[in-house]
């Protein structure tokens, strides 16, 4: 196996302070060449984290597409710009180029600690089976969402995202940062056992799979005219089924889900994602066996 | 007793969306007219609640100062001119005049359910005690802050905040509406109470009065370099004494609190103080015997 370089993004949404300080600490503490497995600390977005906000002219992770005709890339955003900047830099292919990238997010929503997965790719499933593994984190997969593209860590052959809630936008929480360190810290130590066959992967991984976004009730304006209901609010990764209340609305009408599948909500009420109209996303829960290609590709990195 | 006209402003800081939404259910509800006194509803900031964001140029709630000259005024910044706007429609001397201003506030620090007062003002006194002999609401007292002037309820003769926390900045929290309900609901009730001298107040009142705020560690950049000690985060109006912890740096060092003087801590962390170098202010804690003139002075609103 040749994983020698990983990524580890932290404030890649500048108002998501706490993982950005967890790496402060875990850099300092951590010689950085060891086992063979060299870290890379970067913020994602040092001007929006400078600025307190979550970017400067629009999401940097959503802005991880293929961008490389030199015409359009001089009249970009900051964010077009500084994603071709950090796979220029660290990218596979990149000068100081790294093959696995890590990217820490904190939500307002009670998701607890989980991985985010982009789409069905080995490499990915492996990293992710080896925490489950150690940590028992659930795994929310995103996949075919046309209207939420372009993320940080699809541009390398290997990554998942740590997203770590319920805290609030700048708001330092020493529980969330160390939670943030342990991971960090774990992760190396998983690689270099797996490396060195100290690891059976699970015999499965049960993940959630991405099926769409709910939006809060509106009123005839377009303003948001409806609360996540109380019992629905903060239950993230909880089973929704027919009749459950969904929102209750500024007439006090309940909203409740009415088709018949079951469903396994996250991001409840995340702050960030009003302007995207999510009031949470919705999965369908899926148990995957682990093949031995996850590991075979992985070591092929 | 001649109370007509209760301003209630939610949205004065655009991104502390639940008393919006509290006031949106009342005001629904509320039959505007009712024991003589009505209530005016507004969101204190519109544009920046739009947003989603704090402000636009500067906080609205700093903004409250004299700036009658039209030459400084046609030049001032969004919330200057808001404020005067404010003021000359809703202000004791405005087109429609109200007597008492309730500011609608949430935090991201632990502080529960609190009355923000400004200065020893007699008929604050009095509308404060109504409170707090209601639901047991402490008082932060704030005074003699040449840092921090300018807010909005000084501009009323009588007025206080009403600050509701923890709750993350743009997060919806059905159980932090149902507090600001309350107490909307209640206020009238408690006025209406006292105005047939069915309510006596308390004999005295605890108050928490401002004596300062303590900034962050920070390094030789000026960058924050510590944060709220774990056993300090959360911990708002709990007193702190010589030797307690206050922050634990990127070292791992525990910076304490290192005078003889009890202080007890409020908007411990709050994220909108940290452009304010604001990581906790700090209160001594007072009893003030209740005096018959704050009825008589509330009276003559």
């Amino acid at each position: 196996m040749t994983v020698q370089r990983i990524l580890i993004v932290s404030g890649t949404h500048g108002n998501e302070i706490n993982p950005v300080w967890a790496v402060k600490q875990f850099s300092r503490r951590e010689n950085r060449l060891n086992y063979g497995i060299e870290y890379e600390y970067i913020i994602g977005n040092p001007v929006a984290y400078e600025k307190g906000s979550r970017y400067i002219d629009k999401d940097l992770n959503r802005s991880f597409k293929e961008c490389k005709n030199f015409d359009q890339r001089k009249n970009s955003s900051y964010e077009i710009n500084r994603a071709n900047f950090l796979v220029d830099e660290f990218g596979i292919n990149g000068s100081k180029s790294c093959q696995i990238a890590i990217d820490l997010h904190t939500t307002t929503a009670n998701m607890g600690t989980s991985i985010v997965l982009y789409g069905r790719r080995c490499k990915d499933f492996c990293l992710a089976a080896l925490l489950q593994n150690k940590f028992g984190l659930p795994i929310y997969l995103h996949e075919k969402d046309k209207f939420q593209t372009g993320f940080l860590v699809e541009a390398w052959p290997c990554g998942l995202v740590i997203e770590i809630g319920a805290v609030a936008q700048n708001f330092y929480d020493p529980n969330i940062v160390n939670r943030f360190s342990l991971i960090i810290s774990s992760l190396r130590e998983e690689i270099d056992k797996l490396k060195n066959n100290l690891i059976e992967l699970p015999k499965e991984l049960v993940i959630y799979v991405h099926q769409g976004s709910i939006d809060y009730p509106r009123d005839e304006k377009g303003d948001i005219d409806g609360l996540i209901h109380p019992e629905r609010i903060n239950q993230d990764w909880k089973m929704i089924k027919q009749g459950d209340p969904l929102f209750i609305d500024s007439q006090g009408m309940v909203h409740k889900y009415d088709r018949d599948q079951l469903i396994w909500p996250v991001f409840i009420g995340e702050a960030a994602y009003k302007e995207k109209k999510i009031a949470m996303s919705y999965t369908k829960k899926e148990v995957i066996c682990s093949k031995k290609q996850w590991v075979q590709e992985f070591e092929s990195l």
